[in-house]
Formats: structure tokens, sequence, C-alpha cells
């Protein structure tokens, strides 16, 4: 568990008691999602673009059109960073300057290194499409040698990375309690729609397969 | 309208189609959402932070700890990246290389400026507040000297900006529409669940006031 010790380009210095370092809770939040943020510098200007991902022991997974700037730039083994985050809900306080946000947020700094060879860009794949609806991979036409040729696939180590966390009611000012305002947490999540079948469905794909009810289910009910 | 004719830097090169300058989708964007993720780079490497935000007419306006890297950082006028991104659903095809989801995101690029003055600080305060959650303000107790004093408050002109959006089914391979595989869009979307009240809630603020209930009525039910 490398990032057990913060280094100090992930050390949480604002809040710190929101700060958390361990392995666990830092692959929990990554395997909680699948969109990132991606942060990463052209001629001095950064970027920041969201993009999907995959997490498969201690690295990290990313992939896009082998066209594309961003890939082109991030395959050149530049500095970056990706963040995670998941909004748990609004942090309604007494007083304006209270407000806050319940969250927990993944910071992992590095570079990152194309993945080479049909068979290693199949599998980080895998771990992208796994990780956004699991058991879909099994189900679906697998990358053809011209997909595999059009994809850039990248890989970036999970070992300089942080957690950041807020969970819990508002905390006002002592005499602020004393208001009769209203308080508390409207908590905020994810959560599914009505599956939208594709209008060309196929007359023998009608029936909605058990790893789409698993991920409608995720993403089911409310709080 | 400056930001109708992309610059270089903000023009959308991969999947054109989806890219789009214009103020009124822009700004629908940012005022469906309320997080942003924000890029800076220090010592070459970039961050990238999770954070609130208001829109007031064409500025952007962050706030935070005048103690932390990241708000003393921006101050000091150095280039930044603010992406807000809405995921929409997950696009579920036939093959695997053309999974993809739905958005809608806005990339800013610029350089911040601190906003200066009680008056001033206090009115982009009221701008993020009221973007979180239209209608608070007039009902918590607003920030003291000491509160503004400890709020480093910025703003960015929203003038070089561009917005990407995906909608629809997914789009296969001509041929692979002939297979028996279940195909669509699963919609996602941010939703409220339970309100949760202060433990400490004052005895006669237990009635749940308006701004309450239309917050928690705009993050209602599923789509």
């Amino acid at each position: 568990m490398p990032f057990d010790a913060p280094t100090p380009r992930t050390r949480i210095n604002r809040l710190p008691k929101r700060g958390d370092y361990s392995q666990e809770t830092i692959y929990g939040i990554l395997d909680a999602a699948f969109i990132c943020h991606v942060g990463f510098v052209v001629e001095g200007q950064p970027y920041v673009i969201p993009t999907s991902y995959g997490r498969a022991g201690d690295t990290l997974y990313l992939h896009g059109s082998a066209a594309s700037r961003m890939l082109r730039t991030l395959a050149g083994g530049v500095d970056l960073c990706v963040t995670v985050t998941l909004l748990d809900g609004i942090v309604l306080a007494r007083s304006a300057f209270h407000h806050s946000m319940n969250y927990r947020s993944v910071v992992i700094l590095g570079k990152a290194a194309p993945v080479e060879g049909d068979a290693a860009k199949t599998e980080a794949m895998r771990v992208i499409v796994e990780q956004i609806v699991p058991g879909r991979w099994e189900h679906v036409r697998k990358p053809s040698a011209q997909e595999l040729k059009a994809t850039a696939v990248l890989s970036l180590p999970i070992d300089e990375a942080s957690a950041k966390l807020r969970t819990g009611p508002p905390l006002d000012e002592e005499e602020d309690y004393a208001l009769a305002l209203w308080a508390g947490v409207l908590p905020l999540a994810t959560r599914a729609g009505e599956l939208i079948p594709d209008p060309r469905l196929h007359a023998n794909a009608a029936q909605i397969p058990e790893h789409i009810e698993r991920i409608r289910k995720r993403f089911g009910s409310a709080a």
C-alpha cells in the first residue's frame, strides 16, 4: 500500500481530517465510479477532460481514440492528474459560510504509459467495460483488429494517490444552533431512469439480460 | 457571444459534431450543475480538484478557504481550466468498441482574478449558494466580516469555452445490427434521497422551507 504514506504532493493540507490515504478507501471510491476527470498540460495550459476508466489491481486504465489529442498527449508520459468524485449530498447549514457538500473523491498523480499489443489492449478494454457494467463484456462483440488499432489504451499506476471525504450533518458555529433555521443534508446519488431499448433492437433481443438488470438495481431507488 | 467562434484551444477536434459553442448551450449546462473540476498547474504538475461554483452573466465564481493551495494558486492569475460534466446515461452498444456515455460537458479556459471588497465577495458567495439551492441565501445567516476574510473568492470570465454533448442510442457498425444482443441506453441522473434534518435542529425549525421542497423536486423522481 504505497500510498498509505502521502507524498508532499498528495498530502491533504486543507482540512486534513478529511484526508485518507488507505488503499481500501481509495480503491473503494474508484470502484464505486466509472467516470474520472483527467488533467494534463499542453503548452502551459491545463485541460480537464471527463472520460471513463477501469481499475484492475493497482492499475487504472484509460482509453480513447488513437486520434485524440488527450490520448496522444498522455501517451507521451507527461505528468497527469486523474480525479474521481462522487457527490453524496448538499450540506445545508444555518450560515451561508458553512454550506458544504458531502462527497468522496480520489486524486491520482502520475504518468501514463501506452498499453501495447492486442491481447493487453483487449484486456484493458475489458476492464473498462466491466467497470461500467459488470457482465457486459461477455455479452457483446469483442474488438476487431481494426478497432484495436483505432483505440489508444493507457495504464496509470495507482501509487501516488489520496482520498478526501466529507460525511454527516452541517457543522455550524455554536451560537448559530440557537437560530430557528432549517438545516440538514439533502442526499444525492446517481440513479437510473427507465431503460431505453435501441430503436433498431433485434427481434430476438427484446429480453433484458441479467447483467442489465443488475446495473439497473445498482443505480436503483434513491437512498 | 464571444465563444460562438471557438479558439484553437477550445475547438472540438475529436468527433466535432459533438461540439457546440453557443452561449445558450454553454450557459444551459453550467446552470444545470453546481460542481466543477478545476485544473491548474503547480511546478509542472497538473491538479484537478472538485469544487462548487456559481454563474452570474458571463462570470463564473469559485470560492474556498483563503488558506487553500488551490485558491492561493488560482488567485495568482495562472492558466486554469474549469470543466463541468453532467452524466446522462450509459450507451450500451452491440460491440464493446461502440460503448459510450451520454453526457453534457463544458470546458472553460482562462485566468481567474480575486474578487475584492466585502460587498463584491458577499455577492459572489450569494451567487454560489443560489446556484446550489435557489432561495437558500435569504434563509440563512449571512457571512460575518471574519468569515469573509477567511474566504477567497475568484471570478473567471466565461469567454473561451466549449461544450461537448452526446445524446441518443448507440451507433453500431451496420453489420452488428443483425446481432441478437440487447442494446440501448440506461439513463442516469443525480437524484435526491430523503432529507436528513440536522440532529440539532431548533424546535421551531422543523417545518421544511419552500426552497428546500423546490430543490428536492428538482432532484426528484428518476427520468
